[in-house]
């Protein structure tokens, strides 16, 4: 699955080969991506911000395209707003990992989605170096009935 | 001077030729950036917003460094926070185009760095396709005496 999905994006989003892009696991309880830092180096020889947040950009994509699809749904996806915090440089592989936004907020998210075709729904990212915390994300996503 | 930061910047940041990034213009007044559609497409046919943003952050960084060389000065530029609005699609060659901040701002900036050896400074960045603003982008930067 995971495998079909990492094929699909590289396809369809080449930005996603450039930075080395792999998807450990999609679920709709968690997405963990990984990228190498090679490809996403800055000048400081730490990776690069603008690489950073496209990853975490990807994994609120990836966690509501998988939602969607177990509930049999194939709406259009975007993003309209994000906004991220980098809290120490990365010098090593990284990971971005979100996790399910809660029981409520799916719910409603759901509901609205059902009702009018269209909803919204805010995803936190925590990008991951070395065990540590080294930047977080949050990104509004819109699911549009297409 | 613009071909030569572009060439810095895709021999130390390599997301930058995957971006197809473009350095219309950099100086201390402005900063005008520019890149193809076909690099950044997403499964929609129009721009992956991890692409925008990044070259949006790339455009904070290039003006705070081509400001601080203007004064013969050469800092570590690190990004510490941003966030991002998408307002609508791209579905061509976009522009990132970032507009030097107000005297009065730049001025405690510069005086800040002089004394403390740190400072930060917000920048805001539209992002242009078909003359129109398809997002608009806002990151923290912050200059260390290296």
């Amino acid at each position: 699955m995971e495998a079909q999905l990492e094929r699909y994006l590289n396809e369809s989003i080449p930005l996603t080969k450039a930075l080395g892009l792999k998807i450990r696991y999609a679920g709709p309880d968690r997405v963990l991506l990984e990228c190498p830092l090679e490809p996403n180096l800055n000048h400081h020889g730490t990776a690069f911000g603008g690489s950073i947040v496209a990853v975490a950009t990807l994994a609120g994509w990836i966690w509501l395209h998988v939602y969607m699809r177990e509930r049999k749904l194939t709406p259009k996806i975007v993003i309209s707003e994000s906004n991220i915090q980098y809290l120490m440089p990365i010098d090593s592989k990284f990971s971005a990992e979100l996790r399910a936004p809660t029981e409520a907020e799916v719910r409603t998210f759901s509901q609205t989605y059902d009702r009018r075709g269209s909803a919204r729904i805010d995803l936190n990212v925590s990008m991951l170096c070395n065990g540590e915390e080294a930047a977080v994300f949050r990104g509004t996503y819109a699911a549009l009935k297409s």
